[in-house]
């Protein structure tokens, strides 16, 4: 591979010398690697927050990029390292349910515990292994050794069950909020798609949202657009339906946390 | 162009998969781009702290470098993508002010309101355009795409006033403070070519300041030749006249803020 | 060189444009450079964070990498700046102490004390050596300069006494927190080398270690092993004895700091 790139996804945080000494590692290895942080700043040992933002990210990246994602709370159990192929791109990854946002409907995927212990740093340390499994089994595949060599292929891996919004006879879907983003967006599960199939079906074309004690049923396009203070609704840049207030984080505003169910009813 | 960079300056901190959304797009277009991030920690929506980093930063990098300055409160409305070619660098911005900074005394200008949609990520968001217009926009140009196919040349950019100090006739230099840094330090817009002109000038060659309650007639050199405790002036890295207290935030010490007027009176 | 790596380790934050001129002025020097920032979040102006990250870090680099480590509180006094050559890398840095982590034990060493100013960045500022001379420097170097032609040899550099764990002969080893990691993690100075050479000698082999008002006499492997909101001994990533609470700051939760001491006695 020419310019082989891989990323990194972790809740190292960047004061301590953890996300820099797994790029010393593969430095080593592979000196021509472009390492390219995607973020070290997951909330500690939030598993699903890192799900979201890889699932969300890796698409952009060109084909047979290697996405590294480590939240690793139970690191030196017997928590199975793995490495997947998935829609033409690779995954490295503590098998904890991190990449389950790329299991859902992939169109071909191939998975493998990685058990190749000659690729692993030595001394192997129990609480590292971001440094010493991860980061060397990325830079040795990013050199052009196959995927089958790092270990057996597996069909069990974790597979955490992420929210699908619930659609009821009546023209209704249950959703929730997945994820809030830094300037405390509420970002929902109802995605662009599957809103205006629903709005198109429905007999007058209209909708309205319930939240909290919010009820909303307009739709703006973007953010300059929505009135200052007051909750908005909008498409965000993962095409999903997205809560904002102007200026303002929504999730402290509307005291609104990931995991709140919301109702839209098309009528 | 070899070894093209790259460099962005936004408010989209590094938590979210914002930034690196951009850098997958970029490196996705020309895989030989170095990517430098000066800083995507500009306070969310302030134009004038973007508009200051960016023209303290730009003229260390090498000629034909690519900046990319997205501080955009306003994304998706009628304000227009601008790339110019600056004093020899290239710069790729909302049209909202956050370059006014470059727009002061250039040697050489040629601004452009970008509309070549087929450059353009598809499906485009009205919500990211870092994304979908100035990421790829970048990228193109770093392939050597002329600068005129990207749009047509404007000259009615947004060009905000930058607060300049004023002198009055009795040897007195009105200025204020345009930065604070995060140490703490307060950066005032008095540069130290203009204040050792005045100084020369004055017949005492003294000088004394006064902000807030606060009086000073000295100068120090560096840092560690301050008092501890104690608040100090003495020019900073951008060469501009500075407020400083040793290992201490200024601002927080002294109850300063962005905009406080000084006086500068030369005897 | 082919692929030349500069490494950066500050106290400058990611907030200003401190780390990105620096970038900037080494860019340019040396387009060919790789920049890999270790850290720009060491606490200001803590020479021994940033000595200890350094130490623990530098090793993972491939040989003849550049190491720049700028704490630097008495920037523009008469302290100087100097280059090593130290088991093989390079290290950068202001004569403060913050190298002396790599002062101990080295197989090699050669310390010079820079003084070749037609290297630095004109005008030369008193208070941004990182930028002025240390970024020039350090490009120059990669740039297969001889190490002679940045100054003279010297032996009297700052080196700073790192606490070490004391022996008693009732086989008792007295050491201390060195350092505590954004995890919270409590790492001490006593080396798992160290420890287990006691802990074999010892006529039980059993040890028990009293800190604060705690007492504790089991290891633990790794951190899932420990029991949740209990404090837990490890080794590290660093291979030191290290004091941790499960999914919690050990730090916060035990009340402890950097300097706290500690007692283990081996029966």
């Amino acid at each position: 591979m020419k310019n082989p790139i891989i990323t990194l996804t972790t809740d190292f945080g960047t004061r301590d010398n953890y996300a820099a000494s797994m790029k010393a590692v593969m430095l080593n290895i592979n000196p021509d690697v472009n390492i390219v942080d995607i973020t070290h700043e997951i909330r500690r040992h939030d598993i699903m927050g890192a799900c979201f933002i890889i699932a969300n990210t890796y698409h952009y990246f060109a084909n047979w990029t290697i996405h590294v994602v480590i939240v690793d709370p139970t690191v030196g159990s017997e928590r199975r390292p793995l490495i997947a192929s998935i829609n033409g791109h690779h995954f490295i990854a503590p098998d904890n349910g991190v990449l389950s946002g790329l299991f859902q409907d992939p169109e071909d995927i191939s998975v493998f515990a990685i058990d190749a212990e000659h690729y692993y740093l030595r001394p192997l340390s129990s609480t590292f292994h971001g440094r010493d499994i991860f980061a060397p089994i990325a830079a040795w595949l990013s050199k052009g050794i196959e995927i089958e060599n790092f270990g057996e292929m597996i069909d069990d891996y974790v597979d955490l069950k992420l929210p699908a919004p619930i659609a009821s006879e009546d023209g209704k879907l249950e959703g929730e909020v997945i994820h809030i983003d830094s300037f405390g967006n509420l970002i929902t599960n109802v995605t662009r798609d599957r809103f205006e199939q629903m709005l198109e079906e429905a007999p007058e074309h209209t909708f309205q949202l319930e939240i909290g004690s919010l009820v909303l049923s307009e739709l703006k396009r973007f953010y300059a657009e929505c009135e200052s203070g007051k909750p908005s609704l909008l498409f965000g840049s993962t095409s999903q339906l997205e809560l904002s207030v102007k200026r303002k984080s929504a999730s402290e505003m509307l005291g609104l946390k990931k995991g709140q169910k919301l109702t839209l009813t098309f009528s």
